[in-house]
Order: C-alpha cells, then sequence, then structure tokens
C-alpha cells in the first residue's frame, strides 16, 4: 500500500462504495478495500516514521496540526456536500462539525507549544547527601508510538479521520493509522488527503499517517493486532469497543484501547425545577433528544424524576413536543435497523408505557423519536432498560422518593454524563447526589442538556465502564493529549544525551517540577 | 471480619504460621486465615469509607499519612527482628527499607498538600459567545475507589502493608485493602496494627485500611474480583501479575491492574568505557548483582557489550569477584528453589557458558550467585534466554558490532530500567541507543547500576510491558499517584455544589489550568 489516493481509487474490489444515508443506495465510484498487506505496509510506515516524527520541535508539530485544519478548509464544499450525503446529516451540523475539527486541530497546536504534557520533572543530584549521594534524575513524557484510530460513524469529522482521537494522538507525537468508518469512505478519503498534503508540506514521513478502508471487521481486527500498534482510539458501539479490548488484551504485549462505548447521560429532574418550570423542560427535553437524530453519545436516554408537582407538567410538554417532531434520516441503515428493534422492544416491554412517538418518516432511513417510561421498581428489575438505544428514544424513570432515585443512580451503568435540573431550592438534594454521580460520570451538569460537548481544557469526555472502556482518561478536550503518553527517566545522562527540553537551562516558560515544586516562568 | 489484630490472632487455622526465611521452619503463633467472609467485609467497610475518606481536606490526609510513619516508627525494634526473621534480609537494609517506607509516606503527604494532583482546570463562562454561549465548566482529579494492594515478598516494609502502592493510593483519597504477602505475615501484621492505629488516630472510619492474610491465591483472586475494588497494585512475579490481570478484565467492570512484573534490565558496557575500566565495572557489576541475594526488580540481569579491548577484563573481574561472593539467604524457600532451577536451565543451555558462580551456601535456602555468556545470535534463537531469573543470576551477550547491539534492544522484551557505562568517546553511540532505550524502559541511566531507586518526583519505576502491566504510570516516586486518580468534568454547577478546591477564589496556591494557562500563586 502507498498512502495516496491515486492507489485508494485503484479499484481492487469494485463491490465498496459510498451508501447514501437517505435511501441507503450505493453512490460514486468504488473504493479499493484495503487488505492484510495494506494494514502492514501501513503500521511498517507508521512505524518507520515514528522516531522522526517524535523527535519534531513543538513548533513544527505545532504548525503541522495547523496545516490539517488548513487543508481541510481548503477542501471546500465539496466536503460538506460529501459529507452530508453519506451521512445524511445537514448543513449546518456540517459545517459546525468542520468548524470543530479544526478547532481541535488548532487547541492542540496550542498545547503543543505550551509543552505542560511534556510533564518535565527534574530532580537535581544532592552529591553530598548522606549516606549516599541522590543522583540526578529528570522526567519527561514520550509518545507510546503507532495508534490505530476507528473513525466514528456519528461525527463523519470531528471524531473521524482527522477527529479528536487522531489530532490527540498526533499531538502527543504518535503517527496514526485510521480505520475510516465505512459509512463515510469518501468523506474521509477526502479529509486523509488533506492530512497528506499537511504532511508532505510539513516535511515529515509519510508514515506520520495512514489511511485504510473497507466493509467489515478483518481490517480493523487486523490493526489492532498488530504489534507496532500501541494504542487504540475508538468511538462506536459496545460490542465493537468490547471486541477491539479483547484483541488488545490477547496480544503478546497487550495494549491501551480508548473505546467510547455507550451512555444513556441521565437527567435528574429535580422537585422545585419540575414545579417551577416541569413544562419548559418537557419541550426543551425533546430538543436535545431529537437532535442530530439522537445520534450523540450523550444523548439524553434516561430521565430521572421523584413523582410529584410538575412531572405530569414536563411529560404533557414532552408528549405535545415529540408527537410534532419529525423523523430524520438515521446515518446508516444498519443503524436506523437498530435502533427501530430496540424501540420496538421497549413499546412492546410489559412493564414499560410509551409515552409519545415521533412523527413517523418518510425515507426508509428515518428514524421516529420515542418517549417512554417505567417505574424504578421496573428498571431495577431489569437490567436491559437501562441499555443504550443509539437514536432518539429515552426513558423516563418515575421514583416514589429520594432512596429510589439513589438506587437507580447506584444501579446504573458508568455514564459520560449526568445531568442536574434544579432550582435553589433543590441544592440540599442535589448535594447528596452529587457524589453518587461523580462515581458514575465523568461530567457532571446543572440546568442544561448534555449534547453539547465543548472543546476546552476542563471537558471530561470519558466516564466508568461501559460508557468507556477507561474513565480515567478523556476523548475530548485538551487532556485528551495524555492517553498517548508514558513516563520516562533519565538519570546522569551526559547533557548531549538529554532530550532538549530536559537540559540545563532550556526549560524557560516551560511548566516543570524542580524537587517537586512547580515553576511556569 | 473486623480490622483489630485481635481477631487476627483468634486462630481458625492452626497451621498458617511465619516461616525462617533462614531454615524454612515455621516459628511463633499461628495466624487467623481470612477466608470469602473477611474479604467481602474488608470490601464493605472501604467501600463505605470511600466518600468520607476521599471528602478529607488536604492537610488532614497529609497527616494522616504522617501519622503511618509515626507509627511505623514506634514499633521500634520488633519490626525490625521481625522483618528480618520472615525475609533473611539483614538489618542494615531493613533499617534502611524503613526508612524508606516513612519517607515516601512523608513524600505523598507533601504532594497531597501541593494539590498538584487535583489537577484542577477552570474555563470561564463565555456567556457572549456567538453562535452559542459558553457554559463554565471546571474539572479536577477525584480518586477511582477503594484499592487492592499486593504485598510483596522482596519488600517486606517498603513495598507490603504501608508500601508504595499503598502510600499512594491513600493520598489519592483511596481506602485500600491489603492482602500481604504470606512470606512476612508477622511483620505485615505489626504494621497493619500502626496503620489502624493512624486511622482511629486521624478520626477516620475503620475502612480506610483493611488487612488480609493467609496463603494460596484464593483471597487475592476474590479480592480482585469484588465489584467495590476499583483497582489493584502489586508487584511479585509475571504469572501472578498476568493471573490479577487476567481476573480484573473477567470482570463485568473492568478495572485497572498496575502489575510490577519482570524485568532484566539491560546494561549496556560501551566500548570506551570497556577500555578505561573494563575491570573495575566487572567487580562492580558483581556488587550490584549480588545486592540483597539479587532480589531486585531492577537487578541486572543482562549485560551487552561488543566484543573488543576491555570486554575481557570486565569477564576476569567479575569472575574473580563473583567466585568471593557468598551465598545470601533468600527470601522463601519457594523463590531459592525456583532460583536454583532456572540457574540450572541456563547452566546447561547448549549455547551457553557459565562464566562463573558464587560460592555455594550453607543454608537450605541460600542461593549461589552465577554468570552466564553467551552470543547475541543464541539470545535471538531463544526467548527463553530473556526471561527473568529471579536472584542474582545474569547473563552477558557478546555482540560482535552495534547493529547485534541493537537486534539484541529490539527484540528485548519492556524493562523497568536500561544502563548504560560509557565515557565521552562513546557519546555517539551512545546518543544511537537512546531512541531504542526509550521504547524499552522506564528508566534510562548511565554510569551507576539500576538497583538503587530513589523515591522522588522525577523517579519512574515502570515500564512497557512485561516490565508491567500498564508502561504508562510508575510505582515508585510522586508521580506513583495519577495510577489512582481520574478526571470529573463540572458544568454551571451551583457554587455550593461545586468541590471546595473548584471554587471561585479557592484555588490560590494550586496549581491550575485558567482556559489552559498555568497559574500557581
Amino acid at each position: 500500500m502507498t498512502n495516496d489516493t491515486a492507489t485508494l481509487n485503484r479499484a481492487s474490489d469494485a463491490g465498496f462504495r459510498s451508501i447514501s444515508a437517505d435511501t441507503g443506495e450505493p453512490f460514486g465510484e468504488p473504493f479499493a478495500v484495503h487488505g492484510p498487506a495494506d494494514v502492514d505496509a501501513a503500521c511498517a510506515a507508521a512505524e518507520a516514521a515514528f522516531d522522526t516524527y517524535r523527535s519534531t520541535d513543538r513548533e513544527t508539530r505545532a504548525a503541522f496540526l495547523e496545516k490539517i485544519g488548513e487543508e481541510i478548509i481548503a477542501i471546500g464544499d465539496e466536503l460538506i456536500e460529501t459529507a452530508m450525503r453519506e451521512s445524511g446529516l445537514p448543513r449546518a451540523r456540517l459545517e459546525g462539525e468542520r468548524g470543530r475539527t479544526v478547532g481541535q486541530l488548532k487547541m492542540f497546536a496550542g498545547v503543543v507549544r505550551k509543552g505542560g504534557w511534556l510533564g518535565l520533572r527534574i530532580d537535581p543530584a544532592l552529591p553530598d547527601r548522606q549516606p549516599l549521594p541522590r543522583p540526578d534524575l529528570r522526567l519527561r513524557m514520550i509518545p507510546l508510538g503507532p495508534v490505530a484510530v476507528f473513525g466514528a460513524s456519528n461525527f463523519p469529522l470531528a471524531f473521524s479521520t482527522a477527529g479528536g482521537d487522531t489530532a490527540s494522538a498526533l499531538a502527543a507525537g504518535c503517527p496514526v493509522v485510521v480505520k475510516g468508518h465505512p459509512a463515510h469512505p469518501a468523506t474521509g478519503a477526502l479529509v486523509a488527503e488533506a492530512i497528506r498534503r499537511a504532511v508532505a508540506a510539513s516535511g515529515l514521513p509519510e508514515g506520520v499517517f495512514s489511511h485504510l478502508v473497507g466493509p467489515g471487521n478483518e481490517l480493523g481486527s487486523q490493526l489492532v493486532q498488530d504489534p507496532r500498534i500501541t494504542a487504540v482510539g475508538f468511538t462506536g458501539s459496545r460490542g465493537g469497543g468490547f471486541a477491539l479490548m479483547k484483541l488488545a488484551q490477547a496480544r503478546e504485549v497487550p495494549i491501551p484501547v480508548y473505546a467510547e462505548m455507550s451512555s444513556i447521560n441521565p437527567v435528574l429532574l429535580m422537585p422545585e425545577a419540575l414545579k417551577a418550570r416541569g413544562a419548559a423542560l418537557g419541550t426543551a427535553f425533546v430538543g436535545s433528544l431529537t437532535m442530530g437524530a439522537g445520534q450523540f453519545c450523550t444523548n439524553p436516554g434516561l430521565v430521572l424524576a421523584i413523582e410529584g408537582e410538575g412531572l405530569d407538567a414536563f411529560v404533557e410538554a414532552a408528549k405535545t413536543a415529540l408527537v410534532e417532531a419529525g423523523a430524520s434520516t438515521m446515518l446508516t441503515p444498519g443503524i436506523h435497523k437498530a435502533y427501530s428493534e430496540s424501540v420496538e422492544n421497549l413499546a412492546s416491554h410489559a412493564r414499560v408505557e410509551t409515552i409519545a412517538r415521533g412523527k413517523v418518516g418518510e425515507g426508509v432511513t428515518q428514524g421516529q423519536a420515542a418517549f417512554f417510561s417505567t417505574t424504578a421498581e421496573a428498571f431495577l428489575a431489569d437490567k436491559a432498560l437501562g441499555h443504550e438505544v443509539f437514536g432518539a428514544s429515552s426513558i423516563l424513570v418515575r421514583c416514589r422518593n429520594e432512596e429510589e432515585l439513589r438506587q437507580v443512580l447506584v444501579a446504573a451503568e458508568g455514564q459520560l454524563t449526568a445531568t442536574l435540573h434544579m432550582d435553589v431550592g433543590d441544592a440540599e438534594l442535589a448535594a447528596r447526589m452529587v457524589p453518587v454521580l461523580e462515581r458514575k460520570a465523568g461530567r457532571i451538569l446543572a440546568n442544561g442538556w448534555p449534547t453539547g460537548v465543548e472543546v476546552t481544557h476542563a471537558m471530561v469526555h470519558g466516564g466508568p465502564f461501559p460508557s468507556t472502556s477507561d474513565g480515567r482518561t478523556t476523548s475530548v478536550g485538551s487532556l485528551a493529549i495524555d492517553r498517548f503518553l508514558r513516563p520516562v527517566s533519565y538519570q546522569n545522562l551526559l547533557p548531549e544525551l538529554l532530550p532538549q527540553d530536559l537540559r540545563d537551562g532550556a526549560q524557560t516558560g516551560l511548566p516543570r517540577l524542580i524537587d517537586g515544586q512547580l515553576h511556569n516562568d
């Protein structure tokens, strides 16, 4: 395999084409399907590029990240139109996503320049210490090595080829091999070409970035098992994430898998907030639920409330809004099918009531929104009610009292987010819930909806298993760079053998611990 | 189970007693063997204590860690004498280890007070941002939850009951359940009692610390599988570490295992250094090899050199020193047996020459030191030659040239350390080797021996698999606290719902990122 699109378009298998999300029909030219030799070549190129790429100075690496963003913008409207056709997502959403993609590349460029991720630590020698002298010890973080990134179906730009995992791995100094999501091969090819232009323009070795495409799971399985791959970034289904974790752990040298998998994002409607604005909350909830056909990891799939004033108003308003909610094209026929089946399972569950369904779609892949209701008792009795339904479906769990609310939260699986809708009068109850929520979720928010995920420094988009495979990390925000780093300590090395950033006098402006004391001047 | 030694001494199984390392004979009173109900009770107590313990202010937690150190010192000489008898280690070594144990508790107290581990990040709200306002986002690290710690046989104080894993987990805010190493139950009981006195004196809930003892693997297996345990710290054999990893991954909610397992710590003898001081290096090498009967994770079990001037002098001097090296009592009869068998396997290997053996021991558990030699070709052809022999055994791999040296290093497994013995004239060769070593080891040192591990801020005692299960971390030094933390983000929370450290104006003196900019005033 070489990395240029010329090869990509030289079809070796005429069967793999883009699929229109609207119609489920193929369109465009067929893509070459990559096979074992291509995986091998991509990993070999990544390994060969690693030492050169990780040695780039911070400015070069930062400018490279920015250059990727420029090249993505330079593709122009073709990128948006291609992504619209492949994903069914509307123009405004995809333009926003392109902005986010470029924005996170810029953010990581800034992070790379600031150098906090290097985690510099210096413990100077103490030659006169008794009974033994202390050696000179210096520590920095180094990149793990080549990283495999799996594109996500629901963010064809911001969490795919040049998405968050790619940006953070490249920022850390890791070459990246992307396994593009088969739901948007043409979008992926355009972005991959933009990255390769940036690689070339930055004078970096080709192997810094490779892009593999193909249907099925074999390509990805082989990639994760390749001994040169040192970590995996993935956003997708629970089944997919579990499979990758298993493969990664079964390797001769196991590697970390950062899989962002499934979350139903509990929303707690607190009594005073319900009293004050139950109806308004109901309407706003449906807005969050149906956004992007509900295809967000942070979609509010679980609503919790204690029986009381305002809850009926919430339900009524949600019902009113939902029956008017238009069906939306889902990302792929497969996602639409899985969604429809899960919704029918809920609708026919003996202990679940249907509050409302959205409008029936006209297209063959349009998802009809759904809102259900059950009791805490029923929810606690059937774990399946707590599983993610990927799409615009949610379930209200009516709790008789605070204790039941707590039980539901404790029994819930790990989550990306937990939301409190509350008034000042709810503060005491909320204070009792926050410690429970901290153990269940990576982000706790108040009086908003979880579907907006800021790409910034204090964001955590990660949470206890199974919302992610590794709740010690985030996949969105600048902290995501830490996933691809490990510490190395240098003891009594000659100055010329030390990495540049650890040499005497080279830390000006870089955060570093000297004898445990933080300096930043 | 309760946590006091009264229960511990109320024997339910008269068979479990201390074993004298010297004689292999049991001594002292029998210990109660803990069973499933005790594991359950310890985990329940740890879970119940978690919210209280993690809410302690930094000063309370720091003072508690210091108090543990004081209580350990207060045990007096009984601790040293007990540990001597159980481990066979000499007084000076154990007194040093006690100092290290208390020292690392103090170090973590200092780390807790400074607050860098909180990883505070604040992105203030931008209410006027277009097209959408930015919410207020604040991030801190929180402890994972109850941690299981497995005591190590080779550090009955510094890496056992109150050792590095316990200290770093407690510093992070995690209750700890120790599975004491069966090789030193009496030492462990004394230290556990000291910790419990510190828990009581600090007004903390009992469940902050529990201590379980018993022979066999069942106790530990059950502990790792308990759903309330959220992470595992382990120092021991590769087989033990692999077994714990497997158990942890098979759980309904997998948890991180920080296992420090096996390393042969390559020592590179560079040409100019060999020319200048081959003989002196040989003598010094044997000192490092035989220290503590070779029972260190960082023992120099692999010596690499390119054929040339000075190598024969190194070998001769090592031989001279080794034949004079007295046998030392090993930690347990089991370790002695495994060591003797591994050494005999090497001695009878067709492609391995015996350079020298140390003196034959007089006791039944004394290990006889050994130094072997082979070629790069033979080493590359048989992976078993690269496996750890726990004890004072090492193998010299003679390389014909730099390329062979590189091949051996690339083929080697992940290591805790890599050592360069070099002169200025070796700098260019060393510079070519450092990038290879960085990918193989957690610590690279020059002109010293790997067996000294400083407990400080820039130390990394961790390395690529299988030297540890997770090369992204260290088990020695202040960075070890990060293993037991995960990030949580708070969005638009009312001030009174925010953790104290994240409230407006509360960050004075604490390192924090504000809008990505580090502040430390």
